[in-house]
């Protein structure tokens, strides 16, 4: 651990990882530390990134730091009070032992792992908040729906049913490719979206839809104001009935928002195999992507777009993934000549779906609720979208990075009376955030009717 | 570790793990220790299970032994000379372990693991022998194989495709489930056969099937005096090219057999999802496999064999599932509440696909190579087929518990000269086996023709 410019004791704040979605949370950060009269510190193991972001942060001082094991980030995180970690998920948990060990708070965007709950006694007993799901999606999903969730049951309504999507995807002008995606996140991310099993409830039952069903089966919705979208299930949403206070609810789904488009199409890369993570290829020097298909599709090389549009059973579909690099004119090179089939295909979009300069991100957020008061049933629906500044100052930036610092921020001022290992259900916890989000522009259209 | 009848010391050869399968291979080394005036130790964590095979094997000592830890097998292996392990595959590394710290040679009919080859230098170095890939396939089709490869070469034939197929299924007679299907080994890799990503060479090709395809993607083979079969590629074929000295090969493919019917089946609980090994379901007392059915199929409740039959697009498979259990009046009830998708569906087959007393079993394996020779090009096909006695001397028994008895014979008599880490690739390895396999009835049929 390299020490930049001061010495990180002065400073309350760490963020652990400084990536290019990190922008609008380190300015948010920068805010408060002028308005506050102090400095934050930022961590990044690239020294030219790390000069990059504390260069334009007059309040902010960087450390370099490639460490990745408990002691690393103890020592790291030395007095710091609370730590916002941007790091990949699977090191939080070691981040977490380190902050129980120095005593500080923690702040994440990722989903709350088993390991994390498995420090659950240590984190209460300390007196800590390790506060994680607190971004977009898992976060202001969250946080959206708790108020509404809240309201509903406040005058006595019970929730028989409850329905979330999320899409960071691309706004309109800019969706130029028949995928009608560009990358505004972790684009490994994009690959592997949906591997394992979708689990949720659907009319009173457990439904459980296997990866190879996941993009076939998704649905389609309307959101006032931004347009139809289809939606297909994310991870397990089972445990969100406890966690949400819904207990006996029907209907549990949360969700993912594609591109009208998207999903037929990337159906087609899941049937062939190519988002396979387990499988090493190897080609050799020169070979292209309609090598990598071959491997898919034995005889394509020989009919690439007969094959293709058998195999797809749509001629539009197969010309578009021809079109993407895998042949016909516009067939790509290979990057590597190893690698899983899903490393190939991430090489392919981050070539393909690039979010340029001057583009503009989207994203969009659609809740659904039914719910039965005094003998009536009523659907309330609540969604809110936004379109990013620029490529740098994203929608998905914003509304990921803007969360963390807020509730650090609340952390800092002492304003949350429960401690522990929290998810952003509480209101205490998301009405001040949703309240000072809605200055930044996240701010939700709410209509309810009666059901017929 | 208990011991039961003598010190392990005055006994060279240790089998470790007594299931149902091994009963042939006690038979045999019961046999070998009367001609050669020794004993031979059986270890086994069930006591009640390890008397009773010794009762029938009076030059068998069992040893009662539940570890699971090098140090473990390490004092149980003690001064044995060869270990044939019987154990579940992730246990080999261990037992490997072991065996040098005991120098002993160790036989296992399992795959040749990562972690066995980080042992390879260290198995020379002690002048071990450790054979893996030593039961029926892997095993007598890489033997048999290796002997016709052998024989071509030497007569400076250059093979352009190989493929192998092995089945172990139920004989004519008795296969009386429209599965064609009863359990003559672990049911638990009937139920996850196939999981992961299948790699086989194809026309100068690598060629790779994802496991949702694979029970879709079968080619029916007819083998000479035992009928069609359905085939669909097994694991990883590509590192035999090497392994077998096939170089430059354009086809090489290892694959399995079932019964015509299987596969159509099978792939119906593939596309469900019900194969899945990762998601746990809970269901009420008294649930049924309807009510898990649901879970994959919303709807099923309400219209069964409307449901299923759109599901499938066949009628006669979607009765044929109802039928084993899923609906209908067959429907059974779960025998637990509580796991995978994949337990429930063990559950099931082990209740429905017994393999009955007088059950015979059936074991089929068909090679076929094709061969440029003098500017001429050949086929030839090798097959073998055993119909077992009953449901314990099983034809799978023989063929899976033979060749490690053979093998450890010769090791005993030190008839090989290669040491280390080998597979039974080599003619002083394989000659024997397959001569002394014949007078158990494991003879291949082969035919050479020209191919036009």
């Amino acid at each position: 651990v390299e020490r930049f410019k001061f010495a990180a004791m002065s400073n309350p704040i760490l963020v652990l990882g400084a990536g290019r979605s990190a922008t609008v949370l380190l300015d948010y950060l920068n805010d408060l530390a002028q308005k506050g009269n102090f400095r934050f510190t930022i961590a990044d193991a690239d020294e030219k990134n790390l000069s990059s972001k504390t260069s334009e942060l007059p309040h902010a001082d960087g450390l370099i730091f490639k460490g990745s094991e408990v002691s690393d980030f103890a020592s790291l995180i030395g007095n710091h009070k609370i730590v916002i970690s941007l790091l990949p998920p699977p090191l939080h948990p070691k981040v977490g032992k380190a902050c129980l060990e120095t005593r500080s708070h923690l702040i994440t965007a990722s989903y709350e792992s088993p390991e994390m709950r498995e420090m659950s006694k240590e984190i209460s007993e300390k007196g800590l908040i390790f506060m994680n799901e607190c971004g977009l999606d898992p976060g202001i999903d969250h946080m959206s729906a708790m108020e509404i969730i809240h309201d509903i049951q406040s005058k006595g309504g019970k929730i028989t049913k409850f329905t979330s999507f999320t899409g960071g995807l691309v706004a309109d002008e800019f969706d130029d490719n028949p995928f009608k995606y560009k990358i505004s996140w972790n684009p490994r991310n994009v690959v592997l979206a949906g591997k394992g099993v979708a689990k949720f409830l659907q009319n009173g039952n457990v439904s459980l839809i296997p990866y190879h069903r996941l993009f076939d089966e998704y649905e389609t919705i309307s959101v006032k104001g931004w347009g139809e979208f289809e939606g297909y299930a994310n991870r397990d949403s089972t445990p969100y009935a406890e966690l949400y206070g819904l207990e006996g609810i029907k209907t549990l789904k949360r969700g993912t928002f594609r591109k009208k488009g998207f999903c037929d199409r990337w159906n087609v890369m899941v049937q062939l195999g190519l988002t396979d993570d387990d499988t090493n290829l190897t080609f050799s020097e020169g070979a292209t992507y309609s090598d990598l298909m071959e491997a898919f599709l034995p005889g394509f090389k020989t009919g690439q777009f007969e094959a293709l549009s058998a195999f797809c059973g749509n001629e539009k579909i197969a010309s578009d993934i021809l079109d993407l690099g895998f042949g016909g004119p516009k067939t790509e090179k290979l990057d590597r000549t190893n690698g899983k089939p899903a490393d190939y295909l991430l090489d392919l979009i981050v070539k393909k779906w690039v979010l340029l300069p001057n583009d503009k991100d989207l994203v969009v957020m659609n809740h659904c609720f039914e719910y039965k008061l005094e003998d009536s049933d009523y659907q309330t629906v609540s969604s809110f979208g936004m379109v990013g500044d620029n490529s740098i100052r994203t929608a998905m930036a914003k509304t990921v990075g803007l969360p963390p610092g807020i509730v650090a921020k609340q952390i800092l001022n002492n304003q949350f009376k429960q401690k522990g290992l929290l998810l952003p259900l509480q209101q205490e916890i998301y009405s001040p955030v949703l309240k000072e989000l809605a200055h930044f522009g996240v701010s939700f259209f709410t209509t309810t009717r009666p059901l017929s």
